[in-house]
């Protein structure tokens, strides 16, 4: 057995962090000051107030326009420090050049918070991106929050307030809900306001950071975990700076039982940088924000309309605990329709307990089967009392985690099954999630209310679900992962391109890499042209050509495959010398090693990435996993078990335990031996190692070839 | 080179079905008897009428009722033979016991087509399945048509005739397109009925075939080719038994250019059947409906909601030539999130040409990008004249094949792009799709009024335009595709479980396979234990058991690789004895075979399905491609391109084409082999082959190991 490893622990501090009464005057602001505010319920600064006006702010309004007495009915004052009252939150909309004036303004008379709707910052160019800073350093000196500039601001349903000039909320009321949104972009903001508006579902807070110069995505989340009107945190990322205080929130969330669902837009380009190593095409931007919010409990989904999908079932209460279905519906074909897509998803149809059969029995027509999926038949049309006797019967089933109701049309008998459904929803607590084909508003209107969530449409239904399911096992493996919270190391700004790092040779790389025990070396000899060869060399070897500019040497031909005798390793090395001299690169001399079998073989890659410091990278060796990358990115520092996840989650983990009688690797001895091998990477100076292969035979593990490059001074 | 082969060639009759006065009678009837009509509006045989009469039905109707004079207003007649006029069709609602005479009755005075609504046949048991036997023959001996029994029947907006009682028909008028769909769940095709009516869509034939005594949904879809109200033809598909009309008339479809997108239910239970070869297991039920779909033509889908998306895309002509794709957006991140998905589906986003970029700085605020993704930016609102001079100049650029424009909410200037998009139109016939979040009804409705469609949602729209560019394909492949109509050899109806076919050794079976050219094989001996080695062997060797009892001899320990010299030879023959001796198995001998490098290995498989014919199986070889299969089936006979296309559809073929500068395997000549040996196996009494692996090197191709099956007598 290896020694077990200790991770520097932890979650002691997730649970508490710091508050701030800043943000409680953002986002719970009891007074509001309108800057600039116009009489003109259309304009930028006249929307917020007419707004708040209209969907009752419960607390104080001032609205500052030093050319006029009233603004929408209220007293206007000609300046902040006029108002001579508490103000929490002061709204700003002027020109970019006024803003930092008008937020020092009200930094002195005391205002704790401002939301900067004005553009021309960051966004257009160096005189903005001066501008901004401005602004930032102006916030941090004070201790004051600011949200923006060049966003869309906020709203909380709870108290009406409303610091936004969204066109979302012209034609909806304030509808409270238990959703709240962070978007970075404000028109994502805004449909998706419009969205939970009309779609009934509701909101609690609403926040677009816009440029972030203070109040960043991260600790907007981090609030609204502290929020006791939110339950599910929808977010839109473009882009996050402060990847340690974003880990820290969302751990926090988990621990808290806040579901997280968010949208990372550009996946496009993931992988658009060119990368001199393996690893780095493996382990790009997007691919590390995905491995981010996996590991840290979030779901990461591809829509708007895909987050609220699945917020519904957490929203009704209706998230399974387990994955297994049963289906009911009124008509066969969309009963196996349900089957096909629940087990494309991996989701389970036991068959129905001895009990439940009978019930069922008794209700069916005597040519139907009990089985799951449950084919109801038409012959509810004529018995509508069968509706709840099946329903309740299902509920009652041990064998069932959650239930789906099928219903297509069904006019006539609606009510029987709202009725049902309503009972059904009173006996147990137990999901179930009706799909109805052309169901009429009033319908879907009647079964929401019993709080059971209506889908018109099965895919759609199953994928949301399936979602829960997926969001379930990443929150409950973030809970359970003790995290650092120690200020992590940051990986060096790089401005150069990676190609301009420099590497050590595989000779140099090995010789500190015998510094740690967890991953081992074959026996290896470094010899120069000419020198005379050792007796007793354990043939078969393997001889590579040694030069720190050398990357990719089996490419150039630098790497001579099972030599069986000395004769042969001659030769060996005198050819691969020649190629050295012919590449014109400074040669380190050619390392022997000797080749031992083994079963499987792995990509090893540790990096410190500039944006989410030290990343482990594990994917399937070999040429083919580079025609169909298999891989799985870890943020660290990172638990035995989050690593041994990561390699049971790859494809490869089939054949790496053992398929159809072939040798198994011993996986818990494998990612015992990465987690040690990732902690020694920690305290190393180094920017990168690949080790590539990692020879793996039962609960042994040895690098092959090993790549590295020194972190820059 | 290879020889050029030949395949037995076709097209000639495919373009031209026997035409059927009978489907012209059932599909197009004028006159309509409906037998045991009822007065009631709301029952099974009073619903037809009903619908007919509220919906103007331009052809006659005959109440036949003989306990009454009158229904619904019409005069009654007492039997089909009472009526006295020439009738096309006659729509039956009885008991099943009565069904029989009725339509004996109607044949009696002419009619030549009938509706049969009752229950109670196949679908309850071997009684219901012989009344049902009795219709199929009184059909195919009158050739006279029947659908159903147990079916909704069918509806054709074109002229008001309804012989159905479906229930989805009660509200919606019955709105004229050019959509048809043929069903074999009643349920399934109510459903889509309501949806089609509902959104506007329409449709032209409404075909329900359940139990298809006689008339079957290959048949319906031969009819609906040659109508010219139809261009998108939609299936819902559970059990097709003459696959080889449905093959024909997808094939007629694809001639004539009209859509077909099919639903194939029972995914699920693909490969549930235990099945004694690999094939078996690659190559079920449901992988080759989805191999038959395919091949000819169609598009699978898994939902309604697909089907009637990538639809709609087709009845708005909006179908793009290409793959490459502008996308304009009035918000940078929705822009980003369709570029996205976009790229995930393998979509281009070409830059602008130089003359677009010109146009487009004149109207973009100068801190935007011309690029594609175009973000409009939140200016339009100030410069609505900027939306048609964008969409113009994008629309006229020659490097995009399709526009995909996306607004949000944007209602106060909603008028401005309805104006712009319905300019566009005019202007050019390139595909303009529209992305809306938070449309108001009134905007869809003009919008699609002009011709364009209006998705709400992003995943939604792009998934439907990446259905269109498949079926695009899958059309062009089916109609450049010369498909044998000659009758296929079907496979003997198995009773027994396949572990029952009897095989051949390897040995026996490759004697066979000498019998062609396409595929070669490593010279080989089969040897007895103590008989004398033969000299000169070509080591390294392979020694394999050989039994017709032992399907997978590695399994069983019964392959001895890479023997060196004479006298491990001899051990491996005396070992590989006493295992077959242990297994107690009838042993023929140890076949030694010379061992020859080879690149690539892939795994072939032919057999004669019941259901489909010959059909060539090819997968991935090796035991990893049993953990994760990769794998592609075609239905026989099919051409060499089809076979290319087949190869060069697997993941595996990107390390078959040489990648990173590995062997690569002459993909052609591959193709050139397969359908030889596809040929060569049609020709054979033969049940099953199974080639794997199939060693591939170059342009050469030698079984390794082969299992062959005779077929039954």
């Amino acid at each position: 057995m290896l020694d077990t490893l200790e991770i520097p622990s932890t979650a002691g501090d997730t649970a508490v962090a710091p508050r701030s009464s800043r943000l409680a005057s953002l986002f719970a602001a009891r007074s509001v000051a309108i800057v600039g505010a116009s009489a003109d319920p259309s304009k930028i600064t006249g929307r917020p107030l007419a707004y708040m006006l209209a969907r009752g702010f419960t607390g104080a309004l001032y609205p500052v326009n030093p050319g006029r007495k009233e603004v929408q009915g209220l007293p206007a004052y000609p300046s902040l420090a006029a108002i001579g009252k508490p103000v929490d939150l002061a709204i700003v909309g002027t020109a970019a050049e006024q803003v930092e004036a008008i937020i020092q303004e009200g930094i002195d008379v005391g205002i704790k918070a401002f939301v900067v709707f004005s553009s021309g910052f960051a966004e257009t160019g160096d005189a903005g991106r001066a501008l901004q800073q401005r602004l930032s350093a102006l916030a941090r000196a004070n201790d004051v929050a600011i949200l923006g500039p060049n966003c869309l601001g906020l709203a909380n349903s709870a108290t009406g307030l409303i610091a936004s000039f969204t066109t979302a909320l012209e034609s909806s009321p304030l509808l409270p809900g238990r959703f709240a949104f962070v978007s970075q972009s404000g028109a994502l903001g805004a449909y998706w306001l419009d969205i939970v508006l009309r779609s009934g579902l509701g909101f609690s807070q609403w926040i677009s950071t816009g440029n972030e110069c203070d109040v960043d995505a991260g600790e907007a989340i981090d609030f609204l975990v502290d929020d006791p009107d939110t339950d599910v945190i929808g977010l839109y990322l473009e882009d996050i700076r402060d990847t340690q205080s974003f880990r820290r929130a969302l751990q926090r969330a988990a621990m808290a039982h806040k579901t997280v669902i968010a949208i990372k837009s550009g996946r496009s380009n993931a992988g658009a940088q060119a990368a001199a190593s393996h690893t780095g095409a493996l382990a790009g931007d997007d691919a590390l924000y995905d491995a981010c919010l996996r590991q840290f409990g979030a779901l990461r989904v591809g829509s708007l309309s895909e987050m609220i999908d699945a917020a519904r079932l957490y929203l009704c209460k209706s998230v399974p605990q387990g994955n297994r279905l049963a289906i009911m519906s009124v008509s066969g074909g969309a009963g196996v329709l349900i089957a096909d897509e629940s087990e494309a998803l991996g989701m389970q149809l036991p068959g129905f307990c001895d009990a439940t059969n009978a019930v069922l029995k008794t209700v069916l027509p005597s040519f139907a089967h009990t089985s799951n999926p449950l084919d109801l038949t038409g012959n509810v049309v004529q018995n509508t009392a069968s509706i709840s006797t099946a329903l309740t019967a299902v509920a009652a089933d041990e064998s069932v985690d959650a239930i789906v109701l099928f219903v297509g049309l069904m006019h006539s008998i609606a009510g029987a099954f709202t009725d049902a459904l309503a009972d059904a929803r009173r006996l147990t607590p137990k999901p179930i999630i009706v799909i109805w084909i052309g169901a009429m508003p009033e319908t879907i209107q009647r079964v929401e209310a019993a709080g059971i969530p209506v889908f018109g449409d099965i895919p759609q239904a199953m994928r949301a679900l399936h979602a829960t399911r997926e969001l379930a096992q990443l929150q409950a493996q973030a809970r359970n992962s003790a995290h650092a919270s120690t200020p992590l190391k940051r990986g060096q700004p790089t401005t150069a391109t990676e190609a301009a790092i420099a590497h050590l040779s595989e000779w140099d790389g090995k010789q500190l890499l015998r510094g740690q025990s967890w991953v081992g070396m074959p026996q290896g000899w470094l010899l120069q042209e000419g020198e005379a060869i050792p007796e007793h060399l354990p043939y078969p070897l393997v001889a590579k050509l040694q030069s720190a500019q050398l990357l990719h040497k089996s490419d150039a031909g630098g790497v001579i495959l099972k030599i069986q005798d000395q004769a042969a390793l001659e030769s060996a090395i005198s050819r691969l010398c020649k190629i050295g001299r012919a590449l014109k690169i400074p040669v380190q001399g050619v390392l022997i090693e000797q080749m031992l079998p083994f079963d499987h073989e792995l990509l090893l890659g540790l990096r410190n990435d500039e944006r989410f410091g030290p990343v482990l990278t594990i994917a399937r060796g070999g040429v083919e996993a580079e025609a169909d990358p298999d891989v799985a990115n870890v943020l660290l520092p990172a638990s035995e078990d989050e690593i041994l996840r990561a390699l049971q989650g790859l494809r490869y983990a089939r054949l790496l335990n053992g398929f159809r009688g072939r040798p198994a690797a011993d996986m818990e001895a494998l990612a015992e031996r990465i987690t040690g091998l990732c902690t020694w990477f920690m305290g190393q100076a180094l920017q990168e190692l690949e080790i590539n292969p990692l020879a793996i035979q039962g609960s042994h593990a040895w690098a092959l070839d090993a790549l590295m490059a020194p972190a820059k001074a």
